[in-house]
């Protein structure tokens, strides 16, 4: 099992979480859960999201950057981490 | 005191809070305890994320939207919700 299959295996086992994405520092996704379709739909538009904050981050305070987008909705939580492989998921509200 | 004010004090209340604005449907600050040059740059950077957040969320599902968006950074977190007030928080890791 690589790095990318260990880290969706590691997140799978936490309650409550579905989809999982690991992406690699390129911005292709490199191990996924969901099918190819939601994959590329939800690496395209959260990578977009990701780099915008980063630069809002960034323009507030140059020393500083985020390490993790958490975004709460009223059915689930995407979270999006970043590091040299990002991971996208999603969780259910429990 | 206001309904914008009790939302200060009540979020400052928690533990490691810093910066605290109030921001109303049209998307102006109504109460902050920043000075006014952060006051305004954090609304607008913050408010434009938030909006190219529900973009994202309404894209991937017309039913769903954001409620909190947390950006968890190496210094602190920043939290934006959403609702008819709007309001923008920082908060440092404990």
């Amino acid at each position: 099992m690589n790095e990318a299959e260990k880290t969706i295996k590691r997140i799978q086992a936490q309650k409550g979480v579905e989809g999982v994405i690991v992406v690699n520092a390129e911005g292709i996704p490199i191990e996924s859960n969901l099918d190819h379709q939601r994959t590329l739909h939800y690496t395209y538009n959260f990578q977009q999201l990701l780099a915008r904050t980063q630069r809002v981050m960034k323009d507030l305070d140059p020393q500083n950057e985020a390490s993790l987008l958490d975004i709460q909705t009223e059915k689930n939580n995407i979270l999006i981490s970043t590091g040299k492989e990002k991971y996208i998921y999603t969780r259910t509200i429990l």
